[in-house]
C-alpha cells in the first residue's frame, strides 16, 4: 500500500560547485554555513535540518550529525556546522513540515476568532499521540509520557486545553517528534574538504639546494640544511625545492637554455630520471635519501613545511622508459614522443600516455610517487605544469592521497587559461598560482582579487600569489628596481593568506636573458647567490611576514576588501577577522618610480567607528602610532617606503567600563 | 583490455535550469541557442556539437540531429538548433580532438620552422587511414578512398606531402572522420518544451458566461456567444471563463461574499459539484456540452481560443465527496475537512489529501479532467491557486498532458511568494500572473520586468501581466478613473507579450465593495454590463490590441529593454525583432491625474541609426508620423492619452541603393 508522500522543494542549496560534483574548501575549525531555499504548497510550517559527518580519514569517520536550520527572509533557511578535522566531510539537507506547530498555530488564530474548536483538540491529541508512539520508539519514555499527558488533556475543558497545547515545551516536544516520515531530502550528498590551515595560508619560499653551497661546487642537501636560518629569519614557513631526482643526460639543456650542454653542465631539474633513478630517488651530487630525511627534520624544527615538485614528465633516460615502454606516446616510426609545442620541441622530456589502455598501472605507479615522498615526511607539492595533464587523473590523484593523507597539500602551477586554472581548484588542488605575477595595476588588481576571494571561486580556488619564479621574471622587475621588489612583495603577502617568492627575489635579482627568463637561469647552471648583496631587502622581507604571522586577519583568504583610494597609483584594502579583534588596513604604492601621496577612504562603518570618534592606528612595518578621526586619512608613500600596514584599535574602554564609576 | 578514454571538461550548459532538472521553454520556430564551457589539457585543436532530438508526442519523435558548435573566446562554445515543431525536445553536448586538425596545426608550424617532419608525415598517415576505416564504416566508400589517396602521397615528396595535408578538402575530411571514440559527452539530456506561439503570446479577456445575458436572468453559452463579436472587436485572442460546473448549495455563499445565501444566489462557480455534476459536467443553466462545444466552434471562427479555469477543490455536494471519500482529509471526528485560512473557514470547499495513500486514483482523476475539456476542444487552462496543491502533481500532470497534447497551455494563478510562483514555472506551467498587478511605479516596474524578461527566470516563467481579476481591484483602479485603467492596460498589453483583463476593465468599473474586492462582484452574483457605459475605453483597448498584432516586436516576450526619461512618472522601454525589421518605442506615464512631459532618451545605437541622421517615428495608436533626430525626444502625455507608441523607421534607400546611380 502506497504511503503518505512529502513534497518540499529544497533548492538552491549553497555552498555547492557544479550541481555537486566537486567538494568546497574549508580549513580545520572553520564553520560551514550552508543556505537553501526551502517551501511547499500550502500553509504548513516547516522544520529543516543540515545532516552533516566526516567521511575521510576513514578511521575518524562519524556518523551523521544533525543541526537545525533556521528560516531567513523570502524562504532562504540557513544553518552551520564545525568542521573540526581534516578530512572530507560530506552535508546533505532535511525538510518536513512541523504538524504539531501548524496545528497549535491554527489553533490560536481561531480561538482568538472564538471558533469552537472542538474538532481541533481532537486533531491536536492525535498529533500528540503519534508523537508518543515515536517518542517511545526512539527510546524517550519520558517524552513519550508527557506527551501522551497533554494529549488527555485536550479532552477536558477547551480552554485548558489550548493552555497546554500552545506552551512552548510542548510545542519543542511536538516538534522534536514530528512525523519525518513525510520529509523530503535534497538530491545529493555535497562534500566538503577540510584542509589544514597551511593549505590557505602558507609563505613560501623557493630555492635550488644545489645552488646552496654559495660556490663553485654542487650544493647538497646538507649545505641546504645551513641555510633554514637565513629563510626563517625572513619569515618564511615553506621551503619549496624543484625537483631534487637524477636528471637525464639526452639532450640535455645547456647554460641559458643552450640546446646542447657542455660535459660540465647540471642541467635542468625537470628532466627526471635517469640511470641512477627516477622520481622516488634523490639526484647522488644533493645527497642521499637519508641526508633528504634530515633536511626535512630540520626545517620542521624551524616550524617550516618542504615541498616538494611535482613534475610529471621523463628524460627520455628515466628507467620508466625502459622498463614500461608501453606508458608513453610513440610515433608510427616506433620513436618516443618527446615533448613539444611547435614548433619547439623538448627532446629532453617525454610525456606520458596518459588516457591509454595501460593508464591503470601508470596512474597508480604515479600515485605511489607521492606517497613515497609523503613517507619521508613531505606533505606539500607544488605540481609542474598540471593543465597538460587530464583533468580527471588529478581528480583521482588527490582524492585517493588525501582520503589517506588528508594533510597533503597540492599547489598547481597552472599558468593557463582561466577556465583550466578554476578547474585544477574544482578538482582538488588546494592552492594555485595566478595571473598575480602580472597584474600591476589598480583596477586589474581590484577585479581580479575580487574575482579570487569574493567569488564562488573562492569556494575552491585559494590563489597562491608568485611575484617572480624561476620562469618568470615580470617586467616590473626588469625595471623597478627594490621599490617594485618592496611593493610587489607586499601585495602579494597581504593581498592573499599564501604567496611565494623563488630565491634571489630578496636580493633584488632583475637581470632578465630575453623576455622574462633570467640571465644565467638557476633552472641550466649553478648560481652563486650573495645573501648579502647591496640593496637587499631581506630586513623587509622579515618585517612583512612578521606582521603577516602577528595578524589573524592577514592569515585569512576570504576577508580581502578594497576601499577607495583617491590616486591611482596607491591601492588601498584591508582584512579583519570575523570577530573584528584583529582590522588591518593596507596601502601600497604602485609606483616603483616616484613618491605617491593619496587620501584613504577609511571604512568607518566596517570597522565599527563613528564618524567623530578618534581611534589608534598602529602603523606595522616602522610600529608608529597614530590617531586619526574620521573617515579620510592621508598617506605618503615612496619608493623606498612604498607599503604601509596600519591596525587599527577603537578606544573601548570608557569610565563607564570600569567597575569603580558604579 | 581497457581503451583510451577522453577527458574533454565540458561545463556550465546553458540554458539549463537547476541542474536539468527542469525543462527550459521555447515558442515553435525559434532557435536554440546552446553554449558550453569546453576544453581539455594540453593544445589539441578541439571539435564539439549539440545532439538534439524531438522526444513528443511520440507519433512526431525524431532522432539524434547533429548540430556543430563554434568557439567563441575564453573557452566558451556555441550552436543554434531549431525547434519546429510543439512538443518536448532533449540536448546533449558531445566533443572530442579534433586529430588530424592539430596534428596539420603543428605540422605548419614545424614546417615554417624548417623542422624535419618525416615522423610526423607517418603520424599524419596512420590517421588518415584510420579515419578512412571509420569512413568506410560509415557506408562513405568515396570518402574512404579520398583519405586513402592523400595518406599514400605522405610517403613521398615531404614538400608536396606538406601542400596536400594541409589542403582545406582534407582537413574538413580529416575532421569529419575524427576518432569519436575517446569523446566525452556532457553529463544529463536536458529538456526544452516547445509551445505553440499562444503560450508565449495572448491577450486574454475574462466574463462570467452567467453574466452574458446582460439582463436578470441567468446568462447562457448562447448569450456568450453573442458577445464574441464585441470581444473580436476589442482584438483579444482568448476568451477565459470562469468555472462553468455546477455550484454547490452546502454553506453558499451570498452577495457581497455574505456567509448566508439567499434562496435565489447563484453561489460562486469556484464551489464546483453538485448532485448535477462535477468538474466534467456543466452548469444546466448556462446549457448543455453541446453548447459549450458550439461556443468554443464559434470563438475558433474569430481566431480566439477558450480558456477554462482548472479550480482543483470541491464544493462538500461534489460527486467525489460522496464517490471518494479516500480522497478528501477527514479529521478525527469522521468530518471532512473544509477549506480554511485560519481563522477563516471556507466551509463551501472542501481540498484533496493530495499526498495520501490514495493519490493515484486521484491524481488520474484529476488527469482525466483535463483530458476530457480537450476533447470538448479545449487547450488553454487557467489554473486556480496551483500554490496551495502539491508541487509534484503538477509536475506529473502537465507532462502527462503535454506528452500527449503539447498544444495544451497552462497559466498559473499563483499570486504566491516569490520562489513558490518560479516553483511553478520551472515544473511546467506555460504562463504565470505576476505582481505586476501591485506594481505601479516606475524604479518597481523596471526592476520587476528586469527580473522577469531579462534573467533565467524567463527561461521557464512567462509573466501574464493582469491589470486587474475578478479578485483584485487594485487600488490604482480605484482612484484613478479612465486614465489609470488606460495606463495599466497600456503597460500590461506592452511589457508582456501576454496579458489580460476581467471585464468590466474595459468600462472602468472601479467600485470596491472592501480592500481589492468589487462591490457587486460577479463571483456571487449575475452583473448586468452596459458595453456602451459612458466613459468606456473599449476603442483605447482595440487600438492597443491593434497595435499588438500588428507589430511582431510585441510579440515577443524576452525583448523588453528599458531607457532614460528624465520625468519618474514617464516609463521609457522598447521592443524589437532580432533582425530589427520591427522596431517599438513605448512611453506611459505612469500618473493618472496630471499631464506629464519628458525627454527621452532614445536608444541610437540599439536601433543601428547613426547620431546625426533624421529618422521617421509613427506613432501607432494616433497614426502620425514625425521626424526625429538625435537622441534626444521630447513627450507629452495626459491623463486622456498616457501612452505612447512609436514604430521606428531608419530612411535606408540612398541614391545609391539604386541600380541607375551606377
Amino acid at each position: 500500500m502506497s504511503e503518505r508522500i512529502g513534497s518540499i522543494v529544497i533548492e538552491a542549496v549553497t555552498p555547492q560547485i557544479d550541481e555537486g560534483r566537486h567538494p568546497v574548501k574549508r580549513v580545520v575549525g572553520e564553520l560551514v554555513r550552508v543556505e537553501a531555499d526551502i517551501f511547499k504548497e500550502g500553509h504548513d510550517l516547516l522544520a529543516a535540518a543540515v545532516r552533516w559527518r566526516q567521511l575521510t580519514p576513514v578511521a575518524e569517520a562519524t556518523g551523521w550529525t544533525e543541526t537545525p536550520m533556521v528560516p531567513l527572509s523570502n524562504d532562504r533557511w540557513a544553518a552551520e556546522f564545525p568542521v573540526a578535522r581534516n578530512g572530507r566531510y560530506v552535508f546533505t539537507l532535511e525538510a518536513w513540515p512541523d504538524g504539531y506547530r501548524t496545528w497549535a498555530d491554527e489553533l490560536t488564530r481561531k480561538v482568538k476568532a472564538c471558533v469552537n474548536v472542538h474538532s481541533e483538540l481532537l486533531e491536536g491529541a492525535a498529533f500528540l499521540k503519534a508523537a508518543a508512539e515515536r517518542a517511545e520508539k526512539a527510546k524517550q519514555p519520558r517524552d513519550a509520557k508527557r506527551l501522551l499527558e497533554a494529549a488527555r488533556l485536550f479532552s477536558g475543558d477547551a480552554k485548558e486545553a489550548f493552555t497546554v497545547a500552545t506552551e512552548a515545551a510542548l510545542l519543542e516536544l511536538g516538534s522534536k517528534y514530528a512525523d519525518r516520515s513525510i520529509m523530503t531530502r535534497s538530491g545529493r550528498e555535497l562534500e566538503v574538504f577540510v584542509d589544514r590551515e597551511k593549505a590557505q595560508t602558507s609563505a613560501w619560499y623557493e630555492f635550488f639546494p644545489r645552488s646552496a653551497a654559495r660556490g663553485d661546487r654542487h650544493g647538497t642537501f646538507k649545505d641546504a640544511e645551513a641555510l633554514l636560518p637565513e629563510v626563517d629569519a625572513m619569515g618564511f614557513d615553506v621551503v619549496y625545492l624543484p625537483p631534487i631526482h637524477p636528471i637525464g643526460t639526452t639532450a640535455r639543456k645547456g647554460k641559458n637554455n643552450a640546446p646542447k650542454a657542455q660535459p660540465d653542465d647540471v642541467g635542468s631539474p625537470w628532466a627526471i630520471g635517469s640511470e641512477e633513478g627516477g622520481h622516488k630517488a634523490v639526484h647522488p651530487l644533493l645527497g642521499t635519501l637519508e641526508d633528504f630525511r634530515r633536511f626535512v627534520g630540520r626545517a620542521a624544527e624551524y616550524g617550516m613545511d618542504v615541498a616538494l615538485d611535482l613534475a610529471y614528465q621523463c628524460s627520455p633516460d628515466h628507467p620508466y622508459v625502459r622498463e614500461h615502454p608501453e606508458w608513453f606516446l610513440h610515433r608510427p616510426d616506433g620513436t618516443i614522443k618527446t615533448a613539444e609545442n611547435p614548433p619547439k620541441r623538448y627532446e629532453d622530456i617525454v610525456n606520458f600516455d596518459w588516457l591509454g589502455p595501460n593508464r591503470e598501472a601508470l596512474w597508480n605507479e604515479l600515485k605511489s610517487v607521492v606517497l613515497f615522498w609523503i613517507d619521508q615526511g613531505v606533505t606539500l607539492f607544488r605540481v609542474d605544469n598540471p593543465h597538460t595533464k587530464p583533468v580527471p587523473f588529478w581528480k583521482w590523484l588527490i582524492r585517493e592521497v588525501q582520503d589517506v593523507h588528508p594533510e597533503a597539500v597540492f599547489l598547481a602551477e597552472a599558468f593557463t587559461r582561466p577556465k583550466m586554472m578554476k578547474q585544477l581548484a574544482k578538482v582538488g588542488f588546494s592552492q594555485g598560482y595566478t595571473y598575480f605575477t602580472w597584474r600591476n595595476f589598480k583596477d586589474e588588481l581590484e577585479a581580479y582579487l575580487t574575482e579570487l576571494t569574493q567569488t564562488d571561486v573562492a569556494e575552491t580556488l585559494r590563489g597562491n600569489l608568485w611575484p617572480n619564479t624561476p620562469d618568470i621574471l615580470p617586467e616590473i622587475l626588469q625595471r623597478g628596481g627594490p621599490a617594485a621588489f618592496k611593493l610587489r612583495l607586499a601585495l602579494a603577502a597581504t593581498l592573499s593568506s599564501s604567496y611565494g617568492i623563488y630565491s634571489g627575489y630578496e636580493l633584488c635579482e632583475g637581470h632578465a636573458l630575453q623576455g622574462e627568463e633570467y640571465l644565467d637561469s638557476e633552472k641550466y647552471q649553478l648560481v652563486r647567490w650573495d645573501p648579502n648583496r647591496p640593496g637587499n631587502i631581506r630586513a623587509f622581507v622579515a618585517a612583512i611576514n612578521r606582521v603577516r604571522r602577528e595578524n589573524p586577519a592577514l592569515r585569512l583568504y576570504k576577508n580581502l576588501r578594497f576601499y577607495p583610494s583617491d590616486n591611482e597609483r596607491v591601492l588601498f584594502y584591508g582584512k579583519s577577522t570575523p570577530d573584528g579583534t584583529n582590522q588591518i588596513l593596507i596601502a601600497v604604492s604602485l609606483d616603483p618610480f616616484e613618491p605617491q601621496d593619496a587620501t584613504l577612504e577609511v571604512p568607518l562603518e566596517a570597522l565599527g567607528i563613528p564618524e567623530t570618534e578618534a581611534y589608534e592606528v598602529e602603523e606595522l612595518l616602522e610600529k608608529k602610532r597614530l590617531l586619526w578621526t574620521g573617515p579620510s586619512a592621508k598617506v605618503e608613500l615612496t619608493p623606498d617606503a612604498p607599503c604601509a600596514i596600519w591596525s587599527v584599535r577603537r578606544f573601548t574602554r570608557k569610565e563607564a567600563s570600569f567597575d569603580y564609576f558604579f
